[in-house]
């Protein structure tokens, strides 16, 4: 597969350099090491890794599910496990961590960047370092340096790999239920874990030496809800003295989850302390404790913005490598004439020519391009609030992104699985069939909706918590934003200027609206139709940021200048406006949801 | 499964008896046989069958996809084989066909209603017998009478199968550019077929005795596009002299193709004529000529209407089981609290009773209660149109089914898609798993926007062909309907006169747009956006079947009716407001898509 047909890398230079002018990170001390050049060295090998290693194994990860072979383990195939070895073989791993550990110190931004071309070319393959990647910046940011030493330096290096052992089998998103219990032993540091935790994406493989678990459990005498929380290190296999793997932890795979897509990542249920090993000559898992007792969930959400981030961006990514593939097909595939000319002696003409075929094309464009402008635009806030080197500027970048997170991740899992929809119905019955991408990356999507907080849990943290921080704080940073570039669109006038306008009323009734919504301040009917809110929100914010990438291009002459005017184009004729009936829904203080008797369902 | 997983007999009933009273159709002379017994006992009996032969065979028809065994035979599960022997046996297979063809002479809407079980229970499955019965009613309209006995009453009778075969590979949609050629031999009457079908659904398999392909193709002097396209019978076996099968004839399995659902169906590559078999001694497909030459694209389509209401049926039914589905496990599965008692060691309640998920089930709700009113709706005009004794009111009943057959192809295509997204939502990671149902109806259900016509085509049909029958007369024939019930949710007062008002409106301004779009007379323009166009008039047709139900309903006071207003109060809050920016996008004349140069994507 063409490079071209995975990612835009003319894109994604637009969008770091042009537009959010990364470079100038490398002033930074973080990042001095850096410049242009390493930057684009490494979007360079991410293309090259991606296409030669990953979009190859795509389809295979996908017809041979893994399955859990008779000696207990799981079963995949070879090129899932060749693919990963030529990502940690090339440094890749340790792209954001701290040179002390052995880290590039890569801004995040051009991290994700980077990780677009694998989350395009095949998603569940990359998540396994995707899931490492977290745990291991948990750990170095909350663990002691033994727990680093010993667990996340080799997750860094590529070696080992972690998972976030969250869900339960009868708790799902409600955290505040777990009930796997740790039991702090006698040596007065280790713990025993006793539980089962479901969803555990990576949970058993054979992809690498060790998994190291980061699990929430409760000790004995914990408080009830997620005050009882603490977080544990687990690992499935217990490192010996000198660093390398040793006696087996009793962590048991008891099943894997049968998915429609996303099937080169295993998805397990595991059990914890069920005896199925004896590490130490007893049964029970042995864990370490992160941190203090009681605070596993806040550390846990602490790194949840930019794990939330690059889901969204894994939507994203998919997204777009649909929305390349069937612009492909467009262009080549003939079928039919324009309506001016129907003579059937004459030639078919490209699907492309066709007015609904250029509408699905606009439509995905808009979203794939509207999508990834966003998530690295909180990518890099990421950055800009850990290194601004003002700290009331790091504060806004830090509200910012935390406002904007629910939306980074939710609004490209919605709209850019719209997008695969919309691939498939321009490659038609071809579509449909295994013999093109589309139909995968549209199941591989699917998932993108559900993991990492649901869109409707999405949807109440940005209107039940995002949009209340600090008395509204961030919500005012936002606001002056969209200011600014409404007036900077003001000033390039012609279409981004009627855009300017149209966004600067629609940001104000979404602002009334929010206060309509809390006037009363009852939480169940202002949060009655949160998701709608979450969706126009979500819609303003990327017609946002189509103005922004309007303003980057100024006088731009070349296509693919004139390409994004025709997208923002799109976006402010189609899809904005949408906002307009949601907006009156929330305004009215709709209570058709509240008001149901479900026994009449 | 039991059946109330599987469809709504209670909203079959309502749907069937208090609203459209169907029970009138017995005062014809061709219904007279039945009466409410016999149309329960066909309901009853779908019922039994599609829950103990065709439910239980679904996954299994899912996981083991059709594949072309080392003899070139079509390898399926024997269980998809039993399911159909089962239907065969029960009868149904005649229900819609004359007395003197051996069938019921079943009204096509209590047809329709029993199909839906099928639909429901395995899609896939019920694809060989659908298709079959289209196949034989186009034979019984067109063929001569020995055609009839020797191709149509095998079929009816459930012992053979048919396709239609139309697409090629180089053709796709656009049929005017099919090459099949057929040339009349020595004989006078058959003809040699050579040719490539593509996209064949039932193309082959070895689930019957036989499969009569119904073929498009050219005679060597035809005029060129669709005018020269003429219809052909093409028997897989040539039928010997006493009706049973006797020699091969010249058709090849080239390929099956690999689809992400519906996969109980084969779809298939088919060669006609490359040499397979020589029947008669040589190469060549033998084929008979039905009608005359030159009219095949028009006897094709004079059929197609049931079939694309069948089709929008199809979607209906597997967004309706996803609903109840999701019910069910809403009903069941506890997690979390209301917004209001956070108090964790209060136990957790069903999700039903958390808001966003009660958004989520009267969305389903709308769409496929909503749907199934659409498509048994137009199962009846079907049946007015054929049978109703004033010849004003079956021409007014065929023009409103030709408006709307576009419509009930598509709406429930894309919106009871929408219910099946929305129902693996409600399960969340548990709805991502082939544990349950729900993850295949999605797949299953996107085949739907795309077979029997695109959306896209359909929008053509609407916009383009349908709102100018006649010069507006069949616009004004649902107008008058509308208008009816309008005044008639007037009378009942409360919810019923607000929807009222509210639809007026936006039926006035549907008809005011579709006016502007043909202004200037240029199609090109008026086509521009005929998709938003479509999806505006769907919204607006099934809020008006809606506010149809809710006169039915009346004063009912059984939790039944409150469903129904529970439905259509969310319809009318959430669905119908969304096609006001899109009849905003039309009145406008935007030409975004077709301004745009697709060199700049």
């Amino acid at each position: 597969m063409a490079s071209s047909l995975i990612m835009s890398r003319r894109d994604l230079d637009f969008l770091l350099h042009d537009w959010l002018r990364v470079e100038r990170l490398v002033e930074r001390e973080r990042y001095a090491d850096h410049d242009r050049e390493t930057f684009d060295a490494v979007l360079d090998l991410a293309e090259q890794l991606a296409t030669e290693h990953f979009a190859p194994v795509n389809r295979e990860a996908d017809t041979h599910e893994p399955f859990v072979g008779e000696d207990g383990r799981v079963v995949q195939p070879e090129s899932v496990r060749a693919a990963l070895a030529a990502y940690t073989a090339s440094g890749l791993p340790t792209s954001v961590f701290d040179a002390e550990l052995g880290g590039m110190q890569l801004p995040f931004v051009v991290h994700q960047a980077a990780s677009s071309w694998f989350q395009a070319a095949s998603i569940g393959t990359f998540a396994y370092p995707f899931l490492a990647e977290g745990n291991a910046n948990l750990l170095a940011t909350y663990g002691t340096p033994e727990q680093v030493a010993t667990y996340a330096v080799p997750v860094v290096e590529g070696r080992w790999y972690g998972t976030m052992a969250l869900s339960e089998p009868q708790a799902g998103s409600s955290l505040g239920d777990i009930t796997t219990r740790a039991v702090r032993q006698d040596d007065g540091s280790s713990y025993r874990l006793t539980g089962t935790k479901m969803w555990i994406s990576g949970g058993d493989h054979e992809l690498a030496e060790n998994i190291v678990h980061l699990v929430l459990a409760r000790t004995p005498d914990a408080a009830p809800g997620t005050k009882g929380i603490s977080l544990f290190i687990v690992p499935k296999w217990l490192p010996a003295d000198d660093g390398s793997v040793g006696e087996r932890n009793d962590v048991a795979l008891v099943g894997l989850n049968h998915k429609m897509g996303y099937r080169a990542t295993t998805n397990t249920l595991l059990n914890f302390g069920e005896g199925l090993a004896t590490p130490g000559g007893e049964a029970g898992a042995v864990g370490h404790l992160v941190g203090e007792e009681g605070r596993g969930l806040t550390y846990m959400f602490h790194m949840m913005n930019e794990a939330r981030v690059s889901v969204g961006a894994g939507a994203t990514a998919l997204g777009y490598t649909g929305y390349l593939h069937s612009l492909e097909y467009a262009r080549v595939r003939t079928q039919g004439r324009p309506l001016d000319r129907k003579d059937p002696t004459t030639p078919p003409v490209p699907l492309v020519e066709h007015a609904d075929v250029r509408r699905m094309l606009l439509a995905q464009k808009s979203y794939v391009e509207g999508a990834l402008a966003l998530v690295l635009f909180c990518a890099h806030l990421v950055d800009e609030s850990r290194t601004h080197p003002d700290a009331d500027a790091a504060r806004e970048a830090e509200q910012l992104l935390s406002l904007l997170t629910p939306v980074a991740k939710s609004w490209p899992s919605q709209w850019c699985l719209a997008a695969n929809d919309l691939a498939i119905q321009v490659l038609g019955g071809a579509g449909y069939t295994r013999d093109h991408p589309v139909e995968q990356l549209y199941r591989d999507n699917r998932l993108n909706p559900i993991h990492e907080g649901t869109l409707g849990i999405q949807a109440q943290d940005l209107l039940g918590r995002k949009v209340l921080e600090g008395g509204g704080r961030s919500l005012g940073v936002l606001g002056a934003r969209i200011t600014a570039t409404v007036e900077a669109a003001r000033a390039v006038g012609g279409d981004p200027a009627a855009y300017a306008d149209q966004l600067g009323r629609t940001w104000e009734e979404l602002l009334r609206v929010t206060g309509v919504l809390w006037e009363k301040g009852d939480p169940a009917l202002a949060l009655a139709n949160a998701t709608p809110y979450l969706e126009a929100f979500g819609h303003v914010v990327v017609a946002w940021l189509w103005l922004e990438q309007l303003v980057a291009v100024g006088e731009g002459t070349e296509p693919f200048h004139d390409g994004k005017r025709a997208a923002a184009r799109y976006f402010y004729a189609f899809e904005l406006p949408t906002t307009g009936p949601r907006l009156d829904l929330l305004a009215s203080l709709d209570t058709t949801t509240l008001d149901l008797d479900p026994t009449v369902l």
